[in-house]
């Protein structure tokens, strides 16, 4: 029985474009630890893509890396990271911020359709005992885009955030561990959605789009830049052989790839979409990019696990669908379907 | 104008007594670092007090130490520590766990009274992911009693929370800055309001309650207690001259002095909370113990702030009242009238 | 003008056979963060190399990773990790074991030939003030074999180190960055150089021998790896495409690849150090695997820095050569007439 | 038998003027957490005793804790600390600046006379990887004065260090837990002492010196005075009660009292290393406060142990002598009668 994946864009392999990068970086020697020629060229095109004249950009393993070591470079230990309860940094990361930021705390607000609501923003920072050190001090505020359920803050919705952190001294943070899909959906300029929105660092994803093993973090904020160089290494992260991931993100960021990948994913998603619209299921958020949650009855939930789908079940009667750049229309459908069976 | 205290029982000077116990240690030579004989009486004194036969006690400076220490040699770093979303170590100690626990985070719940909900700690740990190293894992339950709105665990509540926290394997903390106010009040045996009903490790407060700057950390748990030694010591809260710290809580512990402090600031408040009663004004809390937070109309407020009385205002309309075991018959009789001129 | 590329093993690229692995796993779709039957197979596969039944592999992307998180999860914050003065971890890490460590120190202590002295270690111990708060307790021994200085200890030698540290309950780390390097030289089993040697962690290297950023932990003992499956996901280093590591590792270990690359490179460090031997020029270590610390006069190595050979110069008189997996017996020659011509 | 207690100045009690301070101060109500007006006049005070127009002074309980919060305000974590190899904060404190500092490493140089050699210091910038991020930046250089092995720093000695550190960019820190001893025996101003000769941040000690408890932080750099706020606190060292360290420290500088009770011990070891000079011993260290290192045959240091006289036994043949603010003469003449009579 061919098995239809939904569970995760991590559970696809390598887009080809990327794998055939790493073959094609495989000759000659370079210097390690990023002094290599790949490197180099990354950082260039990071600025040209982003429209920014000293962006840096450091390539990490993990979103988890990106996110946690980005942000201890924008807050001191004393501070306090401020996100939606639902962030991923906050739920999913094993408390990493906490530990590369020595002790920095997160901070989860309320917010209608997994996003930030800027009013409770507001109130939070107006709250706060400002320079009483009894009280952690807010020093970023974290977006998620795409959030973990799948919406989009559009570019607007960032500024106002943005324009509330600069307003308080905070610097501002984007999961964009999806980036490419959010850049996709919404036909923006990256520089649009970040810095010229009032973004200073970026998680920029392209682990679950397609590269193997390889997000970055670009830095638009020249002071975390600079410490970003320390922390990386410490961390564990700076690779000797750099190129390879280097590679990689040059392949994603050249020619729109990284677009073109996400925007497969996120059709699979419409056209998914579509057809369990059809059916009688219920939609938890609406599918900006390539993820879905649904409720249906717990025992067609049951059958469905029992006939090729495989996705992840968040409780009795809610489940994940998820996309990725190599989701086929036949797959797709045959989703469609096999919901649609179980269903009854 | 004679000035009426009711801001914080930090703001009362050190019981004659305990004063007293400092001048009566100041004779002879010791052993530094808590190998005097002062500190060793005070180990027998509490395991006598604690009906506990390898309790051990750590002084240290301040509450937020004798907290986070404590916590930290709890639950390891990828660890969480769940606590009242009001809990002061979660509110007002500035990340103070979350960096001697290396990481180490802290999630609010929530529940009436500003006590933990036991059902919504349930239904939390449940929906845990263990084992999931993406997930923050309980270590933890921290009880704060009293509570920072003055209210008190009555020992089959803090038994309840423990059962859960033990059925889970977690770890059971108890903030006790006001510790004497709620054996007082509750006319417990300290046994039973900590180790009996499931406590392991206990911040026993002193200075809130006529010491001078000295709390201390409580183990009934001997791996804790081994990692105290250590953790103490680095977080820079070993004393040289521990004997002074520990001369103090043995007069404080000695026939009673701490309850019976504790129960003057019990008493007071109860009198003050009686008159307030007669008066046009909300109460946010039982005064369990010495703290009432009340409502009143702002501009009755303004008018107390010029009267003599000195409290905090926590909002536009809200007050906190706290007493201590310094306050007078006298001052609280005053308080009321003065609350209820400026209500006009 | 060809460059005869002699700075370090990490500025050669990937091993055909590795980068053919990754075009191999590229298909299908497989859970994330190790859940893949890559990551399984790996598990069972490192058992049987180093022959012990309950081993566990960590893939992290630096050596750096593998040896500060295999570190954290053998000491506590308040403990010592003691190693050779020279090594990477204390030298070139920058302080990334005290930083995942939760301020965990190190300590240098001295031995010849970049090895520690075994009489040294057992005096430091002797000196040290166990269970002295004051004093940070020696935990760990870290070994670096090969060492820095391309010299190898010899299983004897490991387990001389090893008995000394368990006879005072310390820990026993090996950082073998370039492990296949000195198992090739010594023709011993893993486990006799390891385990069986007393060694308890491990952080076994490939990038530096054919893989792409891809290192490893291998934990034999249990408690240890119970804590890196959290160390390690929250330090961002549990790759959700971690199949792609995997089945690197595979390629590694199945049928000698690692030792014939690394065997490869000894040899040509073999060849090197013969014909370099025929010349003027000073040893500074015995190129035991494939490092080689070479002293000559300051204005032969101005002249060689301008002939084609490239290498790292650490002080005035000093070159180091480096060979790898990819050096050619040609580039071998070439050097040595290089070197043979820039001495005059 | 009379004791005569040389082990510690930190086994004596408190100066009775120091007792009668905080008795003073024993009145009234005050605000918490340093906004008592103790605290308020101590900063004018410190200004004033230091002859520095913005120094912020920090009370903390315990010299390790003022070292450790004072450096991690002065590097960042991926720096080292720079210090003598028998420096108190990397051989005595647990590793508490690596925990406070996240990280942070010590580094320990060579030096005659337990000093930090200027030349040394020089040469370990000169070969520091400045800017790589695998090699720990040097930050600070902390300076002991008097060092643990009671020699000191000539003003002129720590402009050679300060002008070493400042030309490389490095803060300079003091570890001044017996400032006053230094002091008292050159006779130079604070200022000369501290930030004129460079110095940044300084630990202000007191406890050994006749306080109870209290030592201090005193920053004369801008920077760190803001991040101590904040770093005082979530290492629960802002203690509520402020009022009573800050009362022990106005009268410790008022009227020179901190230079008189120091001038004593000074002169109490003035007297004893006079006697001791007639004996068949060997001096460690020259005596220049009141810390002095003997020599003498095992056999009699046994005798010693059993005779009257509270010592520290550093080896088999070395033993540690200190006189305290509250030695007597008597006290010195029996001490060096005993030890002639040990000696046969």
């Amino acid at each position: 029985m061919m098995k239809v994946e939904l569970r995760s864009d991590n559970a696809v392999g390598v887009a080809p474009e990327m794998l055939a990068a790493l073959a094609a970086a495989n000759h000659g020697t370079e210097l390690a630890y990023g002094g290599d020629t790949y490197t180099e060229h990354l950082h260039n095109l990071v600025r040209e893509v982003f429209e920014h004249p000293s962006a840096r950009v450091f390539p990490v393993t993990t979103g988890t890396a990106a996110n946690s070591i980005g942000l201890s470079a924008m807050a001191p230990p004393w501070g306090a990271v401020l996100c939606q309860h639902n962030a991923h940094i906050i739920v999913n990361e094993g408390g990493a911020t906490s530990m590369f930021g020595a002790g920095l705390v997160m901070k989860g607000l309320g917010g209608d359709s997994f996003k930030i609501d800027p009013a409770e923003l507001e109130s939070f920072l107006e709250a706060t005992g400002w320079g009483d050190p009894h009280v952690s001090q807010p020093a970023v505020v974290s977006l998620t885009s795409p959030t973990e359920y799948g919406t989009v803050y559009q570019p607007k919705e960032v500024a106002t955030v943005a324009e509330i952190a600069r307003r308080w001294n905070l610097g501002v943070h984007m999961d964009g561990a999806r980036f490419a899909n959010a850049a996709a959906r919404l036909g923006c300029s990256p520089a649009d959605l970040t810095w010229r929105a009032g973004v200073d660092v970026l998680t920029l994803g392209a682990t679950k789009n397609g590269a193997m093993s390889t997000d970055a973090i670009v830095s638009f904020d020249d002071a975390a830049s600079e410490q970003l160089v320390y922390r990386t290494k410490r961390a564990g992260h700076t690779a000797s052989k750099m190129r390879f991931q280097s590679a990689q993100l040059i392949a994603y960021l050249t020619d729109g790839l990284w677009l073109e990948l996400a925007g497969h994913a996120n059709r699979a998603m419409e056209r998914l979409a579509a057809g369990l619209g059809q059916l009688d299921v219920g939609f938890v958020n609406d599918p900006d990019v390539n993820i879905l949650f649904v409720t249906m009855p717990p025992d067609a939930i049951d059958r469905l696990a029992e006939s090729g789908v495989l996705f992840y079940r968040m409780d009795e009667s809610t489940v994940r669908f998820v996309t990725a750049f190599a989701t086929t229309d036949e797959q797709v459908d045959t989703a469609i379907a096999l919901v649609g069976a179980a269903l009854g």
